[in-house]
């Protein structure tokens, strides 16, 4: 998406605060040295038990084309203090020019089931340049996790119907809805009604007419018939601009006609009223008038909640256009998602794990050089413990419980595991194959399956781990 | 920031079936018959009374921008209809490739006081010109309009204190973040963290130094010496990484030895706790020890109802660094705008009004070609009012409101008026001179100030209007 879409340098897309705190490890001479950061979430989104990871390849598009240009330096060189002084040296300036990033990532594969308190990537390198890029790699990875999670729960209450993605003219801004497209595909949306991102995401677009189309003409009728003789294998009639029912008629009328010349009318729209309602007053005259297949399209502020609702009152929708709810996660419209230091070399390039405290506990970090593994029975998963590389392999299944819930479990059950950060970058070069859009959604399909059995699903530390998080806090206090 | 950001052609970021219609049209053969159509809200977001018009500069630039490029027309030609035919004809793809748009657009000023069922923007052009560029100008201007408004709440909120925007880690994208920058100073924000929108917009950069500084050194007095030694104009001190009082007296001790270096301590930043005692009691410290000028920076999940509650404790705090319940509108992530034909000229080129009707009165459009005309007494507004220019001059003065309040008022006071919607574009060139930013933002204050004193402000339709549109729900039914 980057490369398609911005022109080269996003460098600056960063927090003057990263380069203020560059500029000082650089003067006190610790720039270069070695550190590791986590991005993590620390609740799921939607009050929900999981989030789908996504953004990981637009993410490492803007690590990879990460340049400084001469022009980012010059505006640099503008920023003063407050004693009317630059803020940066010339020779930090001189630093700067030319600068690429020697960063070595590991990440958890998009279109994965993710958790609270795990990474979902380990950024590791020299202290400056993990500083410098944390606010790029929240704002990525933070909106696309969040939207496919919410597509994911979309999708889930659609039960297999197919949803479209409609989002958008209220997305916020043209890139919010791009990603949105995006991610709301991995997370199992069918189609966009967005058409750059089907040109560069190659997500199936969706759409035919909108009220406008019917008011352009002088009546709803003669409006049908003439977009049917214009795109006969397009014809979604949006029955709603004056009255619905009557509208419901004029579309099989059409519908008629265009069979007549060899084509099928696909359905009808429904954007407003009691969408339970009319879509089963709807369903029962295309039925009666020889349209069984005609599907009954619904939009119209929907999102998880309305679909289980209007499922609920036995709504006859086959596909659900979703979009303002969607795109923007109306509900909760930001991942909270953070990125802290877990361990720093000291002066003998030892590494020293850090924390950060807080006075809630939740949302004091965890220390180390973090890597998730991931326990399976068969084709379930059962079981996650977040170990720290420095403390050694973890202790086999025993998981000191995240959270409200206390103690330590001992996951048995497993047959098989894995450990979910895999190098992505080596040195500021993309190493790995990046799946495309397609194969993604299919792994968060496969996910969702893996995990929709799971029940009391144990999450947390190894207790190794644990141990030197409470030996850290004791020794801060 | 489109030219900036942007490959040349953004012509693809609009729905599929305002091409769909586009194709109807041309194969009906009405494509180029003219049509109006406006872009307006139903209901001003938060549960205010106004919000602030933004997003103009970027919807012209995109307007002026637009280009179908080969790569475009390539695309359209591989998708299918039902049939596994082509959509789109060879003809119809043929006549897209070169296409520019001819529209003319009259807009009212960015920065503008704005409200419900009020054109923002009429768009006026060929019908199939009209109805392509529909998504984009609803993306841009609907989300842009509602952070420039979150922001103008914000600061009323901070009374006059100053406001940082600190959003770009949790915003909704890249752009998502860059154009809620944009947004949030001409609502009037003093500064953002979003280096890029500082390099693109010229917006004043704020930022220090993060928590991670801090646990990148063995001890916070240690962190905040080798800040103040690299960058001694520029010291906020973070000081809640561990204890935040004694974070305080770190940055006392600190801020003495600054001192006889010759330099300045800026002040402090909370970020967590209880921020209106901290803020009390840092206030205390800091003048006890010599620092009265120093300012407190508070963070953490702020917006306007935040600051309010903190205001009413009596918090010494001075600036605000507001975030993601800014940059992303929280507790309401998009504003509802909407596109609707007003009118469209016949075979004899007359023009017809248009409305679209509903169950909903408050979603039936209006019709005509709309102008807005703002009443004025002195520097205070005292009115508006839409009328028709199919139907003449405005009855002056006389206001049918609209809504929930019945009735025709007339404002007898006024002693100038304008008229709100003003050329911006003909035949897709840009005609106006665009305003810098700053003025826009000025233009924002001096609009806050001119709407500060009004009550029971009466906005509604010109009588004749009023009727027209009564007129044509009759006819429809």
């Amino acid at each position: 998406m980057i490369d398609s879409l911005y022109a080269p340098s996003l460098a600056l897309l960063t927090d003057l605060y990263q380069l203020t705190m560059g500029f000082g490890y650089w003067r006190n001479r610790i720039h270069e040295r070695r550190a590791v950061f986590h991005l993590f979430f620390r609740q799921c989104p939607f009050g929900g038990d999981y989030a789908i990871a996504a953004g990981l390849e637009t993410a490492l598009k803007w690590l990879h084309d990460f340049q400084v240009e001469a022009e980012d330096v010059a505006y640099l060189r503008t920023l003063c203090g407050n004693d009317g002084k630059p803020l940066f040296s010339e020779g930090f300036l001189e630093a700067l020019a030319g600068m690429h990033l020697e960063l070595n990532v590991d990440a958890i594969r998009e279109g994965s089931i993710v958790f609270a308190h795990q990474p979902l990537m380990r950024i590791e390198g020299p202290l400056w340049h993990c500083q410098w890029v944390e606010t790029a790699l929240l704002n990525l990875i933070n909106f696309q996790t969040l939207i496919a999670t919410k597509a994911a729960r979309v999708c889930a209450a659609a039960q297999g119907d197919r949803v479209l993605e409609f989002g958008l003219r209220r997305a916020q801004g043209i890139d919010g809805a791009l990603s949105a497209s995006r991610a709301s595909f991995i997370g199992g949306c069918h189609a966009t009604s967005n058409v750059m991102a089907g040109r560069i995401f190659g997500i199936p677009v969706a759409g035919t007419h909108a009220h406008s189309w019917v008011m352009s003409f002088d009546d709803e009728k003669t409006a049908f018939d003439a977009y049917a003789s214009a795109l006969p294998n397009n014809c979604v009639f949006l029955v709603d601009t004056y009255d619905t029912i009557q509208g419901v008629d004029h579309a099989i009328e059409i519908g008629h006609r265009l069979r007549s010349r060899g084509h099928e009318m696909i359905g009808i729209r429904l954007d407003s009223g009691d969408l339970a309602d009319l879509s089963i007053r709807a369903r029962q005259r295309l039925d009666q008038q020889g349209f069984p297949d005609a599907l009954i399209v619904a939009s119209n502020d929907l999102d998880e909640h309305e679909i289980k609702k209007l499922k609920q009152k036995h709504a006859t929708i086959a596909v659900w256009g979703v979009g303002t709810n969607l795109v923007t996660a109306r509900d909760q419209p930001a991942l909270g998602g953070v990125y802290k230091l877990g361990a720093i070399q000291d002066d003998q390039n030892q590494w020293q794990p850090r924390i950060k405290l807080s006075e809630l506990p939740i949302k004091t970090s965890t220390p180390g050089i973090q890597q998730v593994r991931r326990y399976w029975n068969d084709n379930q998963m059962v079981g996650d413990v977040v170990y720290s590389e420095l403390l050694g392999q973890p202790d086999d299944g025993r998981v000191e419980l995240f959270g409200d819930r206390n103690g330590v479990v001992t996951v048995s059950n497993w047959d098989r595991s894995e450990d979910l950060l895999q190098p992505v970058m080596r040195d500021g070069k993309i190493v790995t194959e990046l799946p495309s859009l397609t194969e993604i959604q299919q792994h968060a399909n496969s996910q969702k399956q893996a995990w929709a059995k799971a029940s009391n699903y144990p999450i947390g530390l190894d207790p190794k781990l644990a141990e030197q998080k409470r030996d850290l806090i004791a020794a801060c206090n």
